[in-house]
């Protein structure tokens, strides 16, 4: 697999002080006919689990070759390691603190080669570094040298692992799962780590989340009243709660964390 | 008209959950020369009327052949259909939902041919739907594999009406109009559905919106003195109100939907 | 120096409003090439040195040749002068209102040769032009067809000078430094108007900020504790103020313009 010039970027900037545009700027230095994609720039401050999250949720619908970006680095500047990860699939920039998390389970799950760089040589990154902004200095002038065909074996040596962190466990006990609320998207929907797959020994379910109990699954957001708390399957395919025209986080008071319990039989 | 690689995107997804980021990777991995343009994702969750008024002041100053994606869909996954329209200058990809009220009000004061497809052919979607992400599954990919030119026959049945709403009704009574804010842009400027064009009959006017009465209009803020409540005309020709170097929102404790009167002599 | 296809825009316009969109719209169909970088649309609204400063810290990474493009317009319909301003690395399309003070300030520290071009010839605007949106009617289209490689003096007269405004003090008096909180960022870090050759002369350092005394600078957030205050030298050379893991605006209920004193031996 060749990188394309696609980029995309997924960091805990926020738009307002120019720190994304002028990552940018420097990618488009060293490529000029890059593509660069904005993921999220609202992952919270520092919260390297759910910049892990979101970007598991959307990286394999981009097209092979893709390079991924991920600046949520609160050790920058400390001895933590900057990486280059290459799946199947894509290729993913980013420092080794977790949130390349769930790309590598799901490299794992499929058993597929997985490429570990430990980003060392300073060839490919801004002449002056910066302690506080790795992304500007580092991360973007790697991603663009990538991206125009640069071996990822130049960028510093092959290691054998990186940081992962525990995945949120879904307990199963019997007729039941234990899951918890992963994420919140913006419409208030509460995204559990339960996926499809794990509800499928089941012809029937209820779902229990702060004391609220949903019978089955609705198809889609149509299939509900105003007003009524349904469970769906979400877009990555994830066990997930909606109230209709309405939001889950605010009527429930919920928060990610909370627990998620589904009765199956 | 050839549709250009241009496309913009509308949507009430936001930005922080990567959602907006899918649908350009969607994009990108069938027309990797597309431009895409984000022309707003902060609509409010579901309000088509909303993001039906954001659309129609912006459009005309697309290049010929730009197809606009709109993305608030409430009904997704339900039996409402999903619309290519073709007007005499653009293409837009929406559900059939309301969405193009204000494009197609305008496309038939001017006379134009107007054509409405169904999209129906799967063949242009993503191989897997997901019941609550068209969006990424066939607004996406039907609007990057328009952008490559095929022909809009291709993707369903031309069929001869959408779904409108009847547009907020501008009242004219002897020397008066009664409009209302229709929309509130971030400087708290109200943005009223009574045009330019509906004032040229008169030498003078007052107008009047939450008790207060502004004697003429301004002609650009800075004509006022900070602090001043002023009318004008906006960018797309609205009758506006403002606060010069602040928020008439928060001044008049205005909303989407309050009354708006003008007084003509 | 011939400007590149890349455009930077910088705005207090926000993105709901698509306002945004609609200059890049108008910009593609002037120069299809072109590509264009989001620096800031989240300035608060009408502040021209929030737009100067965030424009100061970035534009140095752009390639050369690049066209920053700012939209903080409170005189827009007035008067105020429409300018082009080149220098030795970068082009700049702005409100003649002070909001390229610190570029200014940078070319004459440098001694370079600064080119001033008074826009007035409307050849080059757009047809119809409102008296409220100089961004999509004059200035977008001016970028556009500069980044098409008109000469600068197309556009209008050279002109000598330029508004700008008086760079915030930094007072200097035996063994103390007194200045401002210039900026504060997304994390909630105090950027200050002093710079790292503001305190090479020192060995030590003390920074005092709202009733708080820092002593030393840290290298980076990854050297202090969780929940310390900590002084450091933020990625564009400014003495900043942070919070580790937490935000130094909350903790400190800092805003900008506080009073920062360094103190140094």
């Amino acid at each position: 697999m060749k990188p394309t010039g696609l980029i995309t970027l997924t960091t805990d900037f926020g738009m307002q002080d120019g720190n994304v545009g002028v990552m940018k700027g420097v990618i488009y230095g060293i490529n000029p006919q890059a593509k660069i994609v904005d993921l999220s720039h609202d992952i919270e401050p520092q919260n390297i689990t759910r910049a892990a999250f979101v970007l598991s949720r959307h990286y394999l619908y981009f097209p092979a070759g893709t390079i991924h970006l991920v600046v949520v680095d609160p050790g920058v500047g400390s001895e933590r390691r900057a990486l280059i990860v290459q799946t199947a699939e894509a290729f993913f920039v980013a420092p080794d603190n977790g949130v390349l998390t769930y790309v590598v389970h799901d490299a794992r799950r499929a058993t597929e080669d997985l490429h570990i760089i430990d980003i060392s040589n300073p060839r490919f990154w801004l002449h002056r570094i910066s302690h506080v902004f790795h992304g500007r200095d580092i991360f973007a002038p790697v991603a663009a040298h990538l991206s125009l065909g640069v071996a990822i074996s130049a960028f510093g040596e092959e290691v054998d692992d990186l940081v992962t962190f525990p995945l949120p466990q879904v307990e199963r006990v019997e007729g039941k799962l234990r899951g918890q609320v992963a994420h919140i998207d913006r419409f208030g929907n509460l995204l559990t780590n339960i996926y499809r797959r794990d509800l499928l020994s089941w012809r029937e379910i209820k779902v229990r989340v702060r004391n609220r109990e949903i019978a089955g699954l609705s198809r889609t957001y149509a299939d509900g009243q105003e007003g009524e708390v349904i469970a769906y399957i979400d877009s990555a395919e994830e066990l997930a709660v909606a109230v209709i025209n309405g939001s889950a986080r605010d009527l429930l008071r919920a928060q990610v964390g909370d627990e998620v319990e589904v009765i199956g039989q």
